[in-house]
């Protein structure tokens, strides 16, 4: 039987960290519909974060995008953050925006190509000094269109050279989250399409190099939670990014397209210790609210994983491991469907009194008058998005 | 045995459109990278398209794009087109890129926004009046990202109160191409998915309305081919929009990621009839060059389609129904497989020489002088792009 | 507000037919696990069934297979069938396991043996006439494994003819059901392998056939609620063969891959009207329990639906409609979490109680020794299976 | 330019083994469709496979199955083959047969099942000592069904004991191939389901220890190719299992389904120097004829890859690497397309007629009257099969 002070604790402990990105405007490649409100400076992306935080008492970082949220002062936005009850999260670079990217940033043919897009991840922990994060998260878009465009295993050699000096760069408690995807933009051979991949790379690289898992970046039928769990078991599990797909990398809301998915993801993780500090497992988000409004979409998904995490933990451990040891199928299933099938929500509201928050993340947010406010008060500038 | 007298007349016979937007910048929603010498008007876009079929003789009609190619003198933009040794072609509507059409055109909650969308497919009708155009062809982005978003039935209602309208205006000789799309910008329901809905909504409609295939908007393992012999079979296959794809709609280069599959298409194209002009089956290409050189990427796609349709030429029908009747798996696989072993550009390049054109296309472009020609001239102004 | 007698008596009226080859041994082409107790003949699995709708009062009928519950006397199962508490059900064809069928059964190129697997067919409606069932089902394996093995179109040809022999013998009140799938045990082309298809011919052949929906059967991304929403508006909705799929046809018990796509698709049944008795709709399972018990894994199956059906009924249709028509995207698709995320256990433990039985299935049927009595006395003899 | 006569050589030099059970009979879950003239013993399964490299001169052993091909006389079975001018090769493991194993074999929760299939394993080496069959090929079909059936990483803990117990056992000239699987027949979670946990264990064990490569085995849109080239760059590539599939594991013949697919492994083979004896890169088919003449379609798979395996060897490296140097994408991918769209059929025939055999193997394996032979004389007994 689970305890359950022991399954609010977890949940209190949990942190969900926003990406400043999903504060601006994003879209397809057919359309960015700009929405009213949105943030024109990494300062206004922090101040919405905020609110997030301000509601579900679980999201008290900000994962920060260079250079979509450069500034010349970080120390300055930290302290911004600061004054607004967050702090800066994971730095995450963009080797994929200049033109000189068009075939690959490290893995590019040319030598030139990738000294710069090298030089920019090295900035990336330069800025990481400055903000006092921990982690920089490398998500590369290297990959080519056509078959025989660019050998194959020259960029692999290319791509373990760059990532040798940015780990080189590290400092003792700093950390590279390499993440994978199996395609977009590359629509031939992406450079780090899967885990094996990454994982591949990172042993090389040594215990500061981990594997990110976002849960939208997985071929059809991948299933995510066996690779979780495996990579927990190997210690190579760095964090997640959380949205979900039907498709393809929808970056839809998390546990808005298969809820029990993400369960099954967040009971490897609590099966493998990953909810443990010292495991370090960021979780994260990274979402594109292409047609709903931002902040309660953010909202909405931090509750959602939530809602996972909370039924993962109410999984009977002791009734689970003895009828996965009798063979007994049905009942070993029983267990964890019955955990599934529990409404968690009071629960979780319970969470939330405990904290000395609302109970109705969204209804509060809703009251606060700040979806007024901001479109009332950001009117001129530039909205922020993704600079495509 | 096939005789190569008939199956020269039939490539000769060909025509394959090429879509003006194709000459224009493309990309993903991560970085569209913005090429020299790229057109900025719609002329300009006919220029190349003229060097295409110039140097493959198999490209006479160019599609346009409305609002991306509007003018407010249709006639001359034919009398342009004219002049440079093509035609106007299929007129491609667009009701994605307005900040209306955020939750849909046609199939919008809203009925003032569906008014809106559909006096643009009423505009377009007016547009293929003025350019002779045949073709209207219709493709939606329409559909929902959220479970409960909007009323799945409903949605099929308007769309086809709308379809009927636009029905309603074509004139005698124009015909209404729908298209299906998995996904893409939609990411949980699209209002026409597949062909199944398609189909359903043109049988309605009437013999104007047919099927449009395009290569790249199926889920994974689909036989595309079987789609094309059923509509062919119904006598509902209006066309093709060719490109292709590894993953979802990549929109490569026709024949480039799957070249069996092109071949095993245009066999079913042969066999069922579709490549004799009064069955009206479009051949089109809709593809996004992001990344390689635009007008050769156009040649090659071309020359593409006409070697999968030589190699289905090939195929010894005799033989083939033989070994089918009889039952003869490896045999009658063999036959098939004769003509796609075939290589067919020597064939392709003696039609060529017949055609008073040069056998090497791509050469022959190269030597031209055009692409140095265009990116000294197209300097300044604003290229041609999709405007998202 | 949903009001909860009204979900209720809903939940109450709702029958979920079980297949009788499901209670007998099945398996993957690498090996069938038989399993103790395992009925031998007809009479032994509608034993089984009757245990199955004695501790869910859900599952009053049972769906035979021709000629796997081949008898001399139909009556007389019947009248068995009558002395358990239950009735017979769906008559399914089998023209896939005769030695003749190798290369097709009413598509294949020797009219010969179109003949018999039509013959086949007619027979089963004559069992229909002798059992009293309302339905055909009609599943065909037809297909081919390689490009060029036969032509597509005219199997087509050959499949319309057969189908529509087979609807002239019809009675008024029986319905031919059409089911698709898109691959296996045909690797290439199948002949039925999408609704589309199978919607194509119904519409052809009147308004006594009918597609039926097998969710397992879809290629990977399909999103089967919209075709559920499409044939209900469409009136050709004839029902369902729910199991559940992580990667192909799975056969797994239905909700246990992905309970909320179950869910999304019994809301499309309720807003569709189809729970309605008058709208025909069968819902039927049609799995195999390769590995766990086979009753109990049945009950689970039940159950699943009912849980489906029930989060189905409490959607809001005031607030999501209301929300839906405002365009408030993350309010419609709360609306419909909510309900999803509801425990309706409880509830269904009420109706089960209203309805005098154990409001525990599982566990009633654990206590009642029929596991126990079905493995004493079920010795020697033929194990019932597919016969492979 | 690439030398032909270099050419000509790799081909001569090239060996694909054929699989031993690949010649009996086999099918789905549904029908397998038993063929006149399919073999009875190993020794006869070894007499067609002797044919298959007689008329080939490319297929000089076959590959055994325990226990299909369990003999009490190993010594005598080499010496039977070497008879027919061929050699026993790779021994592969059957741990998926056995009523024991419905939940597992070397991953089964109890410890006796996980002793009884690593005794299993461990007696293949045994096996191999006699036949002096290098490798060991380990597919395990250990898997779940039902999410929280077992536990995933308990699974990998078990698995990794069972293969270090049995790599401890190889000679020092012995290796141990492991394969992956995405699924079938477990349906949830495969133990061994991508390259990743085969590479990661293989890594654990040592340089014996290598990964191969079904290409029927991976989640749809998986680019094969670039785990090829990242396995072989790693050292770690220990072969193929070829095959060809539309769907999941259809196992159709090698070349049947996407034949540029299969040039562009061929080409990573020949660029990172896996045609080189000395990388040990093992060559083998593993197919299905279901419903196909066996024989002739094994010849058909052998030239198959011949044929995608000359293609590659044609692609011009300097003129590849000038392009890619270059970023000039069309040009590069012009370079590998120009080598897959030659006729390499009489180049084949070439090689052939140099070997002193017919320049046509399916012609001459039909005059050889074989086929009839067979027929006439394997009658009574029992066929050869999977045994499921």
């Amino acid at each position: 039987m689970t305890d359950l002070s022991t399954v609010k604790a977890a949940l209190k402990a949990q942190s969900i960290e926003t990406p400043s990105w999903a504060y601006g405007n994003s879209g397809t490649r057919f359309k960015v519909f700009a929405q009213a409100g949105v943030p024109r400076t990494p300062q206004e992306k922090i101040d919405d974060a905020a609110r997030v935080h301000e509601f579900t008492a679980a999201a008290p970082s900000v994962a920060l995008h260079i250079p979509w949220d450069r500034t010349d002062d970080y120390p300055a936005l930290a302290a911004h953050a600061a004054g607004q009850g967050v702090r800066l999260g994971v730095i995450n670079s963009n080797v994929f925006q200049d033109d000189d990217y068009k075939l690959g940033s490290v893995t590019h043919p040319d030598p030139k190509i990738r000294r710069k897009a090298t030089d920019h991840l090295l900035e990336c922990v330069d800025i990481m000094d400055a903000t006092g994060s921990r982690d920089l998260k490398l998500w590369f878009s290297d990959g080519t269109n056509y078959p025989g465009q660019d050998d194959i295993a020259d960029r692999q050699g290319r791509l373990g050279d760059a990532l040798a000096e940015v780990y080189e760069r590290l400092g003792d408690d700093q950390r590279m989250l390499l993440e994978y995807k199996l395609f977009e933009p590359a629509f031939y051979a992406t450079d780090v399409p899967d885990w094996g991949t990454a994982y591949a790379h990172c042993l090389k690289l040594g215990p500061k190099a981990q594997v990110v898992v976002d849960t939208g970046h997985h071929a059809p039928g991948t299933n995510i939670e066996f690779i979780v769990a495996t990579l927990l078991r190997e210690g190579k599990l760095g964090g997640f990014d959380f949205n979900s797909r039907f498709y393809a990398d929808d970056d839809l809301m998390a546990g808005a397209a298969d809820p029990f998915q993400l369960f099954r993801i967040m009971y490897e993780v609590v099966r493998g210790g990953g909810l443990a500090a010292e495991t370090g497992v960021a979780f994260m988000l990274d979402q594109c609210h292409n047609i709903e409004a931002k902040i309660p979409a953010i909202i909405r998904s931090v509750m959602n994983v939530q809602e996972a995490t909370a039924k993962a933990l109410l999984v009977d451990p002791v009734a689970l491991r003895a009828a996965q040891q009798a063979g007994e199928v049905l009942e070993a299933n029983a267990v964890l469907m019955d955990a599934y099938n529990t409404d968690v929500r009071p629960l979780l509201r319970e969470v939330r009194e405990e904290q000395g928050i609302d109970p109705d993340p969204i209804a509060a947010y809703k009251r606060s008058g700040w979806a007024d406010h901001i479109v009332a008060e950001r009117v001129g500038g530039t909205q922020a998005g993704w600079g495509a």
